[in-house]
């Protein structure tokens, strides 16, 4: 039905391997037949994790991200490894990140974040009846932890202090969730 | 302040030039010292207009994506041209995409869509007073316009039809400042 509008592909290469980015240019045709370049990345996805403690609430991290040289705040997140349960890996990164546990999960959406040039995808899942233990950092991961309320969150959303796009989305599924006019799962 | 988190340059280059992407890749140092890598795109930045007719009605896109080979549902949005105001970059996209005009604009936030590996942000905008015009697409680019309701939109998120994170925020922003939660401007 969208052949009007649909890219196809003619051929392609992986035209940069680098240790953690890999871009595809391939060579397209248009609706109209004619003939371009389309370049992006391939991500295997990954998972966020919205911690949400029976207060209220949630769990966040303060982590630096090279790439704007500054400090975010960001609900727990991580890649999805190869073959890998996306449930099971929002389990994983959460106790690694965090140390904490959780036994009601609840998949809320998928989201992709960069449509024009990469294939990355991010389920987010709800995190309830939480556990604190301790917390297992990769080599080379440094991040802090703290809690907000939903409502401190969305202030800041609102006054810009939040960017982070997971994390802005997370915070208004939360809200809809916590005020009963979405329910998860 | 943010010392136990920061991660500094030591050296870096430009690992891929295409002809679209960027990818930067530095050496550096974190924060207990230890050397490692970082590959991240370079991007000069985007907007996006939510424009709100008088009906409460939103205008959107229906463009194809190649990365994930479908059809997305977005607002209207385009890169930022070098040394180009993103004020006038929205008013330019608004009208070469979709033809409409606005003398109402109002700057919501700026979201930040790859932070791992992309220094891209996003500004979105309000555009109200909308007067229909012709498009003028670029060479290469197909898409097709509609109009839905916020509340349309917002159901479209809940049930998984909508997952485009500028235009999942977008939607949640029009929600707020529809009801006079949140006041743009």
């Amino acid at each position: 039905m969208d052949t009007h509008l649909k890219e196809t592909r003619l051929d392609g290469k992986l035209a940069y391997d680098g240790g953690f980015l890999k871009v595809t240019r391939d060579r397209i045709a248009l609706p109209d037949g004619a003939e371009t370049h389309r370049e992006f990345i391939r991500h295997p996805g990954a998972v966020v994790i919205l911690p949400l403690f029976e207060d209220g609430s949630v769990l966040l991290e303060r982590q630096f991200r090279y790439p704007l040289d500054r400090v975010f705040i960001e609900y727990p997140a991580g890649k999805i490894d190869p073959g890998e349960d996306p449930l099971a890996c929002a389990k994983r990164e959460l106790q690694e990140e965090t140390g904490y546990t959780a036994t009601d999960w609840h998949f809320l959406c998928t989201i992709h974040n960069a449509i024009a040039y990469s294939d990355e995808h991010l389920d987010l899942y709800l995190a309830r009846n939480l556990t604190a233990g301790e917390a297992q950092l990769d080599d080379g991961e440094f991040l802090e932890t703290f809690r907000a309320s939903v409502p401190e969150m969305l202030e800041k959303v609102k006054s810009g202090e939040v960017t982070d796009v997971k994390t802005v989305i997370g915070t208004f599924w939360l809200e809809k969730i916590l005020d009963g006019r979405w329910s998860p799962g």
